[in-house]
């Protein structure tokens, strides 16, 4: 066996860099050799960094210069009741936090939802995208490469497909400014996110592009895919899935558990995140969905950077007329753009992979995507659920309020 | 003790309320026997979930219904060669994430930042913000509250100040939408992200307005301010920190490391990042700063929500004319509503608190708020350092493929 | 005299160029001739545009290369019944436009209007903003600029004023991007719809940071202003005037007059207006707002190309409770960012300068700035009308075919 | 014949509504009685409004309440230039406008275009759009509609063809949002703007959604289409026209003509219109394109809120290498949703009719749609000739500026 702190004088003394210890010692030696020099350097003693309790190899693809790992407190709540086109009954959520009174929060709305008869959830659009951009000599070429594309979405499509045993072109789409062109693939990546899978295949498709029309390949992607940047493509076209999530609450119920009534819901829901969304120019009108969305993708493996287009959400809270003259409640959430996959990235992660089990969505599904469709609309209930507890808890302090200035 | 199994057991017979453990048992306990629970109806073992390396009571502040933690492989990279405002000298900066390559990405950015002699680095603009929003009559009476705001900020300061030791009302800006006002209070929060400060100094300024003006508040929080949100108004006006990272990069040693050119990294940056992103509807004109923000928020205990503001980056590259009639390169990042800070949230827990130990940035700064500072600076270097890295692969593919057509 | 067609001569041998013809010739001369080349080279007879009723030297400060005049339908609407902050009681609103139907809707949600007993309407915010863009060298200059602007606003301040009798400095906001710094500077330009006054005053500031600072002015429009583009720095901060005009209108008069609901306007303004407007990515949260304005600026000589900011607006329906149990409607329309005059640009052209007479309010305001206050206010309770009037067809249409399918 | 004053006092009277007077009369006595009773009422004397020299019923079509017409100034730049994919050749451009030095500048950039052989020009994507709002019980509804939807686009066509002898239904693409579904229908309108068009032939379509699947209309405009808001779906994905035009414009024509250089325009460019719009949070990557196109669509019966669209542009410079060692400039707009026809609207007012005549683009074009293509790509070169000398100006005052630096 490697010493670990010869390993780190070796790096200290200028002999080996850094990122080249996996090269001389197991990984497991390497994290704690890269460790021991990090911590004389800054002085510091990484107890607990250095106590994670997974094989280092299993980080492998997922990390390099690895020391350890952070350790994210994670919960649970639910059950989560789905009523959708792929996940259905009762499904604990696994959540990844640092923030206090989240899990609660999503949790009171989670049982009330459960109370009301479950949430209905379906994936409406799906398309892990990648859109390339290429330098032509102006508009006259861009507009002979838009006219090839169109033609030509086979030979595109055969080649995209020739990288990949599950993915599926859908389509691409062609955009022009000035001696630019952007090509938006979109695919079917099954299980996966499929950023990768979109990645390859697209890289396939650009030779033939570049082989059989004037424009040259500037870059793979060319931002209008839009990969984590809060981006209008995909609030409205989406990315990933566009998953809906909703459910009626009756009356009663919301008095009852939530102290308030759906007047006083749509009130705060219109002035807060519709209105006052419009005004702050933005691409979510929602309360806190990003909170679910990334609490769930910090537990299940999902990119983190990638929380930037979940919360691409728009949230809908309407009075629908019962026939004993009070209201039901009518909510929902919309997430454009949720980008989630039950096989690779860091969802084989072993702290990760368990929390897919929870879920019962470990793994590939059948029919493939099955998977990765009910988790996206299992975390679109669990952003329902934090809406609806957080527009609830703003309705009914209101409502106290006004209880208060009636008593004066 | 209590035994887990058994309290597990009263929660299967509905005795007791998942969430309600933590009041029969100590919390590690608590979160044992709800883990058995959630191991025993969903068919599961969550052998690595359960080997969370600290006191379950740490977390207690960070996440209910615990049941273990989310093990997320964490690496360093660097050195950081920083010259800012706040921070100093070479710091190694710890990147937790699942996503292969991005280290090693950032880290090939960081070691030519470092032979260019560092990176500058500047806090431009601070101001953490909550926008509650308000209803009135209608527009003469919107009207009056904004009068009355304007004059009244003092009393406004007064009242949020007196609720914080640390924070400082920065100013109150109004926004009138029909029968709803938005006001926008700022506050210098010092190293804490400050949320929770500014959250409570607002509550406690509105019962000021609600008792000297017409305007009721309808949520305390309006949607302007805007928190998780992809919004215009934190990408123009900033929210946390307003943090610009800088440095030139001479053209041999863009040729020597990273094998392309200044000229060809700026048409990359133009087409993809400036155009592309334009013509996306985006908010977001930089590659991928959200995955180092999105890494270091995770290793330094930020809240993951928030790395949708984080993304609301520009990056600019530009050619700077050299004697010899080469270019060198000018690259920059700047990040206009990074939410930061070494105190509160997730930054106490075990691994998070040695991540910012690592940096030298654990707890409050002397002056206050320098803390929080340096780790917007070195985030935002670590930013420029991934998009340099991920700017100049692309250059230089195209570059080698040119090269390619050359030799044909 | 000159003869024109000997005019028309010489510009056809080369002579003369055809924006020299001023300089041979009186406005009318010149303009004819410039008419008889372009009618002999396109081989057209341009009778109706040569049939321009005004002096052509009035229209020198408008345009060059004249050959005559377009003629736009002018019609009236309401009157317009406002309480205003600066106009008062009833007033026919001219609008020019080509779109039929659009007087005949806006006329209807007036008249309603006016039995409701009118609308009231605020002018919220004031300030014609120019930003001119500099380059550094990077980052710590930059910090440096902003640091010295934010400490000398009042050096700024007399520069910028000291070119201008009318015009006054609100302030300056800075923004940095890299090594450009942009400085949005905002004035109250009273009367003046105030953009070139604001650039010059701008211009005469300009000179002394870059005396006193390291920035180099590269534009003194760096498009922060914004413009003339669709930007949310307007929508969200406002440019010329914000302006927000609303009303209460009965139910019982909804269902006689617009054979409607509140309840049927509030959710087609939900649907449409808001979630609408939200997943198209838009600005603008309104039905046609930019029809009235446009309207109302071809008639009254403003800027045409300022109709963009013109549609920044967000149209908020809320119905409220009657004692009887049914629901009155409240209705407002908030526009951002109105630029608008009554004194320079194309208000003192004459049939531009009649529509101002007909809305008495031609030239400067007493006190200054009051008329194009009472403009805006008017415009945007045109701007409601059309709104309301929109709006309650869609419900009333929607009301019919319900009624229809009670009766099958 | 009806005396004019006698009319104008049964309006006073209360007798007549102002809007009934061509019940009565002849349109010319009817606008006559109008323009009396306004000036009675507002004691003004309208001479100049009653001065248009057109019948009034020629203006039935384009507006109510009639009393006269606006003039406005009409002049011409050019010959554009153009190599289009319809337009070819040379030809004036009739602009109406109010701002002084717009024609100028204009014309400045035509004439240095023309020198360098004129520019290029392509209409990249057409398509009229209008997105009808349903409403659905829930996302259950709302996803059997999308799937009948998909399924159903031809029946769908054939509705929508029916009410049209020129459009065609070039495809649907359905929305989601909780229970509001939005369906955007895209047309080609051949030399129509045709948004009539596609509202009738939409509205015929939604009777078959209505009757086969469960949900209702709401709205036949769901603000997705999207008409007269400054919205990111027609910025992305374009409405009406997307048009290109592009030039390369030669180093020494540069120097001589704009004084400037492609560097210097180049900078310009990226710091005002890429990185300036950028921060603004744009949707407008441009100089002022809105005014070309305003002047232009008044000029030639355009409508004029539809300029909101035509300002979603997209400006690019870039300097190309020289063999002598210095930069050509290629300089290009990108006009997203540029909405023209050259038949209805008010392309058949009278002089709105004879500017389309010295274009050579009166009426329908053969084949059909040509001519409105033609006359999106004249309209382009016009806003890349107000682009680049809006851009050479700032760039050459830049130089001049820099040379005293150097003389000092």
């Amino acid at each position: 066996m490697t010493d670990p702190d010869a390993l780190a004088d070796r790096v200290q003394d200028g002999e080996l860099r850094l990122h080249e210890l996996e090269d001389h010692a197991d990984y497991d030696t390497a994290a704690t050799a890269r460790r021991l020099l990090v911590e004389r350097e800054t002085e510091t003693e990484l107890e607990t960094i250095s106590d994670y309790t997974f094989p280092a190899e299993r980080a492998e693809p997922n990390v390099e210069n690895m020391i350890g790992a952070a350790q994210v407190p994670l919960g649970v709540v639910g059950p989560v009741a789905v009523s959708g086109g792929a996940a259905d009954g009762e499904h604990y959520l696994p959540l990844a936090t640092t923030e206090g009174a989240l899990l609660a929060s999503v949790n009171r709305g989670l049982s009330v939802i459960r109370v009301a008869g479950g949430a209905d959830a379906r994936v409406t659009k799906t398309g892990m995208t990648r859109a390339p951009v290429f330098r032509v000599a102006g508009v006259v070429e861009a507009s002979e490469t838009v006219e090839w594309v169109e033609k030509n979405v086979d030979r595109l499509r055969e080649a995209a497909e020739s990288t990949t045993s599950h993915g599926e072109l859908l389509g691409v789409e062609p955009y022009v400014v000035g001696d630019s062109v952007y090509l938006r693939f979109a695919y079917d990546t099954k299980d996966a996110m499929g950023m990768n899978m979109a990645t390859i295949a697209t890289g396939e498709a650009c030779s033939i592009v570049e082989r059989e029309t004037p424009a040259s390949l500037v870059a793979l992607s060319g931002n209008l895919c839009s990969d984590k940047k809060p981006a209008a493509v995909n609030a409205v076209e989406g990315r990933g899935r566009s998953v809906t999530a909703d459910v009626v609450i009756p009356g009663p119920l919301l008095e009852e558990r939530l102290h308030t009534t759906a007047d006083a819901i749509v009130e705060a829901n219109t002035r807060k995140n519709l209105i006052g969304s419009a005004k702050a120019g933005s691409l979510g009108f929602n309360a806190h969905a990003a909170n679910v969305v990334g609490a769930a993708f910090l537990a299940t493996g999902q990119d983190e950077a990638q929380v930037v287009e979940g919360a691409n959400a728009i949230t809908t809270m309407d009075a629908r007329d019962r026939e004993d003259g009070a209201s039901d409640l009518y909510a929902s959430v919309s997430l454009a753009s949720l980008e989630v996959g039950t096989v690779g990235g860091g969802t084989a992660l072993p702290t990760q992979s368990e929390a897919l089990e929870i879920l019962g969505l470990r793994g590939g599904g059948d029919p493939a995507g099955s998977n990765a469709d009910a988790l996206a609309e299992i975390i679109a209930v669990g952003a329902l659920a934090g809406e609806l507890s957080l527009l609830a808890a703003l309705a009914s302090r209101h409502l106290a309020s006004a209880h208060e200035d009636l008593g004066r």
